[in-house]
Formats: structure tokens, C-alpha cells, sequence
């Protein structure tokens, strides 16, 4: 018999060992993702208390190690809502602990990054992470944390409570790891840049390893609804989160357990749905079979007249923010901008935002320009294996709207969610789960259209221009020539041209343009 | 105060609440997932025991739900080594819990596939799996299991010991999940035809939901040498590997660790990392300071004199088998495989193959074709996300090698290596690690040198061709009009063109077309 050594490892110790599929593969990108995690953070933590963000990040280099890899101290301060001290250690030295497992759109959804960027920090260091929060009360506690990766549990070095005298709130994180700026910098600038775009009423400051300041003001000091928690949508409810819904319910019945747990289910839907899964209305929601449970969730499959989910959990940028946040990145000639009504995808909600811009600073190039944004942060890498990649150049044919090779367009999606189905623990790809794509695709087509009518007035002007040019060359010649052959003064034609649009300085413009044509 | 609710979940709940990140997105690829996890656990389960691998794997048609959706009943059934009683209830239905996590190459590497599978299938049918082993022993072991999603733990149903009279040993799971053949079935019998020609000695049988049989049978009786289990090399180690591998370690001093827990570290090379890194040659193990840890690590860093790592625990497909399977798969015209001596990234050792095809059963395309494999396994999704793409669409210029947009060319790539850097849980693409890109870089690039060479002869020949036919159509012709000029018999000029390589046939043929020309 072979013999076979079984194991069982911890979540932080998976990570430790396949930390490629969090995105951090290398000095450079790992540097990228580790800045990247810790801003989200730092938002979801100044959004849920309605907080205008101020977040500050500031990256050292401390030593040189070889060619542009260099030990970097990173420190990142937000005055968000600030972390409890009993939950400091674990939210950020264990995986897979974290505060954003509900149903509500939050940057963060894995419960993962920011311990993922510790844990990548002290691997390459062996140093510790220093967390410092206070949530305004009358203390701040100061963390000197490791993690047992293992036990995937904190290891406290150790603790400070000291006095806020200051009444100041927010959280300062800081620790030490192997990066590369030289090779991360575009990518850093560019996810500043475009973070600030898609929350324009936050402040963002970036001090650099080379003691450069970036800095993204606020633009308007409206800062959005916090999106709410709400209750899931009853379908994509699958048997597990139905037993786990029904083990936590204290109705007394199973008609209330419908209405109170589930959204848009009225007592009239529910009778309908317990009838058709054969489940009595007055039973106890603790005492449903197994096989209950299951006829319930196939109930709930084949009953097709819910209402579509509640949006008021997600938070879209909204067409005029997205409007002026494009114009300003962009630049272009034509700018279209469409939101679309709320769809869902397995319970949950969502919002498709596009923008399609045309000419102006959007240089000319054979491949159509993207720039993704997921509950408002931008996604950098990996566009290639992203349903909206897949969407623009696999599923729309651009000739029908067009668009020729090599044209200076680039498209701006948005899609906001409590749960985004990236394909990657890094949350760079989103997965192309089909009604995510029907979204995308007619977002897209939508603004398709209003480009081709743009194109095809810049057509129709064009060949106007080039008639007009025409008349104003050889009217006058012909005015003239007619003239000289019946003898006469030459007419006044100003009056026949100014119908066509055209005038003296057009008549000029030309002839000049004719005569260096003939001296060439 | 804002009131903010933490919470730690399973495993087993991390993936059930993402499966996007495991390849579970749909129905069709959540079906292929299911079938590539288990037929990657079979190969491994016979490999390990060097057994020539026999897989049936037969997916049946339970229910139509909507559309292309149905409930499918999916059974595997291996020749392997089996697993032992106490560990099938863990190995089948945690997550993180495996038996791959050594130092040695294998197709799968997470701890997850088989049991995300079993996961996707509760979730979508809420029904259990049932599996059937033994390692040959008096006893078979039958069980029926689901999974307890909040514990990351096996809820065990039923077990049955049945008495193993005919002595079989292997592995039968079966289990339910809601699929789509009809759009994963182009990428299935792909996923089949691709993996047998990637391991020539197995046999895979799939019966398929209309009863139709895919049968591979083995190309070869040589079973590989099963890779081994081989000490990690020391440059990649970092502190947290460090510090286990010390905390383990029952030599009683630095010198003989060193020595007896790394590949290619003798006494020699030891006694100068000890030195470098200023501890001493008779410390114990288990009393280094976490600061002579750090050093220990740093000093393994700036030592630059470690022999490369050993592939020993890597097993290639090896050229000629690489060949004989690339020729059967798309019979090209021409075809250059290079195998990439052994090389290593964060101290695990990698080999790189490639096979570089051109012309014959080829189709001309605008891409070239890629199929990519890593530990024998095809990889057949999110190819744009691969380093093989990158090198291929990104780093190489074809016009260089004579490459022409639309030719017929494809390339075959395998990686091997105890660790394959993915950048998915669901094993598609593979990161671009510096050092891997570099390899396959190389190789690629020596493969496209010959390609170069090859096709510069066809030029040549093409040019021969040409000016051949010119001689064979014009020589006769010349020789007649001179001889009627001259008012002689024409000369016998079969012995002028014989050295040119031109004989009668081709002087006829050239003559017929040349006739069909002026006819037309």
C-alpha cells in the first residue's frame, strides 16, 4: 500500500502558499495590491459612516535589496469610523474575518485583502504590522500584530491604549514589505487617479518613495447614501442559505419567515410559494424536513412573478458624477453615458454605468480602450479575462456602428453590486455570469448607437464641407467667366451663396488654399 | 458610534459564497469544472502508485430544469491506490484538506477541487455524494457524505463496510449537480482528447449523456516514474518556512540541519550561509531568536553560489512522447519541440516544454493557436490571462521569424513543477512569474528560429518550383523554333533539363496547364 500523508491547512496558510491567486505574484504587483487593499479599506470605512474619505498614503523605501526591489515601509491613514479594539487584531491578522459578508455593496467582499497585504509584508520582511484606531471615543489602541499563519490567528507583540484628547477618528495602518515602485508606479498613479474619478468627494494624497506629492482634492462635498444592508432576494436563494435562514428565524410560522426574511415577498407570494412547495403556512420554520427545504428553494426556482430586487443596497456613481468624471479623464469629442434599470443575477442586485467616449484626447488605436470600475474602484489588471473585454470584442461587431479600425474610442464601464462575482481573489476579472453580460452588452450597444448617429453628422458635415468648398471656388469663377463672355460687370453672388453657407471669408480661405495648389 | 458586525467564516463558506473564484460561474462551466477536478484526482491517485491509469467517467441526464439547465447524475470511477477509511469523509468533504501540499508535482494542488465540486452539487441539488473505495484490503468502504458548509466539516449519512472478495482497488464517486452539456460538451471531449494525449498511458473512457462512448485508449504501456517527494531548495525560503522547518527539526545542531532539511546544501555550503548569516555551526535548531531567523533567511538571499534545484520531483511529458502527441492532435507540416532544461522560482523547480507546429491539418488564423498544459493537464479557459499569451501575442515579433498574419501555426506549451504559480483557484491560467516567462520566452524562441529555417527553405523551394516550370515550358519551345530555323530535326534536350531536375512528366504537365491556360 502507498502510503499517503493527509493535512488539513489553515485559510492563512493557504494564502501563504498560493498567493499568485491574490494577485500578489510579484515585487511590483504585489506592491500595487497591497496600496490597492488598504485604500478600499480605508473608503468602505469612511462610506458606512457617511464620512467625507481623507486618505493618506505614504510609501518609503528603506533599503535597496537588488535591481529596483526595495524594502518599502507603507503607512496609510483614513478618518473613517475607526475599528473597536476587541476586533482589531483578527480583522487584521485573520483570513476570512472580516465585516463585509452581508447583503450591501462594500469595495472590500473577501474579508481578505488587507490581512492578505500583512501577510505578504511579513513573509518578505519578518517584520510586524502596527495598527492604530480609534472610533472617537476616549482611547486609541495601538496594535503590534503578526500572524500565526498556521493557526491563522493574531499574534499580539503588542498593545498601547493611549489618551484622545484630540477626539480624532480613523485608522492608521502601517507595516513593511518587499516591493518594486520603479515597475508599479504607472499602475499606482493610475489607480489613484482613477479611484479619485469614481469617488469624487473624496481627498486623496499619495506621497511617493521619491518624496513626490499626489494629490486628488475632493470635487463635491456630496457625499453619496451609504448603501444599506438589505434583505436577500428569495431567488438565487439557494438550500444552504435557506437552511441557514430558516435555523436562525424566530417567526413563529412559515408564512411570516417568508415575508420578514425575504425581500419583495408579500403575504400574498408567499401563500403562493408554500402552496406550490406543499409546505403549511402555520408550520414552525425550525421544523422543516430536509426534503422541505428543498421542495421550498424548488418552489422558489419555478414561481416566476417576484419583483425584481430592491437597488437600495447598491450605490451607482450616477450618470452626471460619471459624466463629469469621464470628461475630465478623457477629454473626448463625444461622450455618451447610460445607466441601466437594476438587474439581478442569483439574488443579487446590480447596476451596469457605461460611458462611451469618441475623439479628442483619446489617441487613435486598433484596440478599443477600457476602463473598468467595480463598486467604484478601477480594475487595473487582467482586462483580457473580464466579461466586459469579452462583451466589446467578442460580442459586438463595431462596423455596424461605424467604427473603423484604429479609432480613437474608449469605453468606461461601472457595475456596482453587494457581491461581485470577481473571478480572482485579487478582484481584477469579473466573471462573465450571463446576466451580467446581457447588461453589459446592452449598455454598450445602446451607447453604440448614439455613436453612430455622432459619426454619421460627422460624415454628412464632412462631405457638406468639401461641397461648400467647391461652390465657393468656382462660383465666383463662373460669376466671372459669365461675365466676361456677355461682357458685363460681374454679378453680386454674395446673396446666392450665403443660402449654402457660405461667405466671404470661406470664398477667400479657398482661393488662397487653390492658388498655393497651383504654385506647388 | 456606527455598529459594525464582524464575522469569521469556514473555508468551505468562503467558496460556497465565491465560487466565480473557483471556476463555478455557470452551469456549463461549473459542469466542466466538476468532470476536470475528479479525472485529475483519478490520474493522480494511480500515478502516485504507479498503476496504469483506467478512468470511466459516465454523466447521465436526471431531470431538464429550463432550457440547456438539467440535474446531472456524475460518476468517476479510478483504478488508483484508494484512500484509507479514515480519511475519506475529510478528504471528500473539506476544504483544505488534501494530501498534495508536499514538495512534489502533482495535477492538483489546492485541496479543493473534488470537494468544490461535491460543494457545487449540494448547493444546486441538496443532495449528498457517495463514495466507494479501497486500497485493496479485505474491506471496500462505501459512503455517503455532505458537506456542513459553516464547519468546513463532513456530515456523514451512512457507511457501509462490504467485503472485498474480488480484491479491487480504486475510487468510485458519484454524486448530482445541476449543468449544461449542451454548451461545456465542444470543451469536455477537448478537455478528454487533449488530457490522453497528454498522458499516453491512460486509458479515459466517457460515456456521455446520449449514450454516446469517448474511449482513449493507452498509447503506451511505459508508465511514468512517479515524481518524488524531494526537500525543499533553500533559495525561496522565507521566514515562515524557516521557522517550521526549524520548529520540526530533530537535528542537534544549524550545520546538520541546514544539511539534512534542504536539496543541494552539503557541509561545505552550509558552514558559509552560517557564517554569512553570524550563527553558530552547534546552535540548536529550536533555540534561533526570531532575529537569527531573519538572518539565517537574508543570508540564503545574498548567497549566490546554490546549485540549481533538483527536478527529480518534476516529471515532463519528454520530447519524443511531446512529439508523438502534437502529431496525432493536429498533423502539421512542420513541427520543432524544444524541452527547457530544469529551473527554479521561489525555490520550487519548474521544466518547460514546447512544441511549435506549422502548416497541415493547421487551419490559417489571425491568432496563433495555443494549447497550453501544466502537470499534464490541459488548460482550456481564460487563455488571454496566461503568461503563454503574453509571451506569444506580447514579447515576440513573427515578423522577424518570416510569421505572416494568417498563418496556420499553433503552440503547444507544458509546464511542470511541484508548485505551478495559478493565478485561479480554478486552474486556468498560469501567473507571469518573471522566471517562468523567461523560459518559455527561450523556448518559444528557439522553436521560432527553426520555424524560420523551415520556412525560408519553402521559400527557396517555391522559387525553384517556379523557375523550373519556366525551364521545362520554354527549353522544348526554344529548342523546336531553333531547330525549324535552322531547318533541322529538334535535339534530343532531355539530358540538358535531366540535371536540372526536370523530367518528361513535369515537361507535360507544364505543357497541359500552359494549353488550359490559352483555352480559357
Amino acid at each position: 500500500m502507498v502510503e499517503v500523508k493527509f493535512e488539513e491547512i489553515s485559510p492563512a496558510d493557504f494564502f501563504y502558499r498560493n498567493r499568485d491567486i491574490a494577485g500578489f505574484s510579484n515585487p511590483s504587483r504585489s506592491l500595487y495590491m497591497s496600496i490597492r487593499e488598504l485604500v478600499e479599506n480605508a473608503l468602505d470605512a469612511t462610506e458606512i459612516g457617511r464620512i467625507p474619505p481623507y486618505i493618506i498614503v505614504e510609501l518609503t523605501e528603506e533599503e535597496r535589496i537588488r535591481g529596483d526591489v526595495a524594502i518599502y515601509r507603507l503607512r496609510v491613514e483614513d478618518n473613517g469610523i475607526g475599528v473597536e479594539e476587541k476586533h482589531i487584531p483578527k480583522a487584521f491578522a485573520t483570513v476570512f474575518y472580516g465585516s463585509k459578508y452581508g447583503y450591501k455593496q462594500s469595495r472590500g467582499t473577501f474579508g481578505l485583502g488587507g490581512t492578505m497585504a500583512f501577510l505578504y509584508g511579513q513573509i518578505t520582511t519578518n517584520k510586524p504590522a502596527t495598527i492604530i484606531s480609534s472610533t472617537g471615543g476616549r482611547s486609541i489602541h495601538k496594535f503590534v500584530l503578526m500572524i500565526d499563519i498556521m493557526k491563522n490567528e493574531p499574534r499580539i507583540l503588542d498593545h498601547k491604549v493611549l489618551k484622545n484628547n484630540g477626539g480624532w477618528r480613523g485608522t492608521i495602518v502601517e507595516f513593511h514589505l518587499e516591493g518594486d515602485y520603479t515597475n508599479s508606479k504607472a499602475k499606482i498613479i493610475d489607480y489613484f487617479k482613477h479611484t479619485a474619478i469614481a469617488n469624487p468627494h473624496a481627498t486623496l494624497m499619495f506621497i511617493d518613495p521619491r518624496g513626490r506629492l499626489y494629490y486628488y482634492p475632493r470635487a463635491t462635498n456630496e457625499v453619496p447614501e451609504p448603501p444599506e444592508e438589505s434583505l436577500p432576494h428569495p431567488v438565487g436563494v439557494d438550500v444552504e442559505t435557506m437552511s441557514r435562514l430558516l435555523a436562525m428565524s424566530r417567526e413563529r410560522n412559515m408564512l411570516l419567515f417568508l415575508v420578514k426574511s425575504f425581500q419583495k415577498v408579500g403575504a400574498k407570494t408567499a401563500k403562493e410559494v408554500l402552496k406550490l412547495a406543499g409546505i403549511p403556512e402555520n408550520k414552525k420554520p425550525r421544523k422543516l424536513s430536509h426534503e422541505e427545504v428543498t421542495s421550498l428553494v424548488e418552489a422558489i426556482k419555478k414561481y416566476n412573478k417576484f419583483r425584481a430586487p430592491d437597488p437600495s443596497s447598491i450605490s451607482p456613481i450616477g450618470e452626471s458624477l460619471f459624466e463629469i468624471g469621464i470628461r475630465s479623464m478623457l477629454e473626448p469629442d463625444f461622450l455618451y453615458v447610460v445607466q441601466r434599470p437594476p438587474s439581478s443575477y442569483s439574488g443579487f442586485p446590480f447596476i451596469v454605468e457605461v460611458g462611451l467616449a469618441y475623439g479628442g484626447n483619446i489617441p487613435p488605436s486598433d484596440s478599443i480602450k477600457l476602463y473598468r470600475f467595480a463598486n467604484k474602484i478601477p480594475l487595473l489588471y487582467d482586462e483580457r479575462a473580464d466579461v466586459v473585454w469579452k462583451v466589446v470584442n467578442e460580442r459586438i461587431d463595431w462596423s455596424t456602428y461605424k467604427v473603423q479600425r484604429g479609432a480613437p474610442l474608449a469605453i468606461v464601464t461601472h457595475i456596482c453590486s453587494p457581491k461581485i462575482p470577481y473571478k480572482t481573489v485579487g478582484k481584477e476579472a469579473i466573471a462573465d455570469r450571463p446576466e451580467i453580460e446581457r447588461e453589459f452588452l446592452a449598455a454598450i450597444r445602446e451607447a453604440a448607437r448614439a455613436l453612430k448617429l455622432y459619426l454619421s453628422k460627422i460624415e454628412k458635415r464632412a462631405v457638406a464641407i468639401k461641397r461648400m468648398n467647391i461652390y465657393a471656388r468656382y462660383l465666383p469663377l463662373i460669376a466671372r467667366f459669365a461675365a466676361d463672355l456677355a461682357d458685363k460687370k460681374p454679378p453680386r453672388i454674395e446673396k446666392l451663396l450665403k443660402p449654402l453657407g457660405i461667405d466671404q471669408a470661406l470664398v477667400k480661405k479657398v482661393r488662397e488654399k487653390a492658388l498655393k495648389e497651383l504654385q506647388a
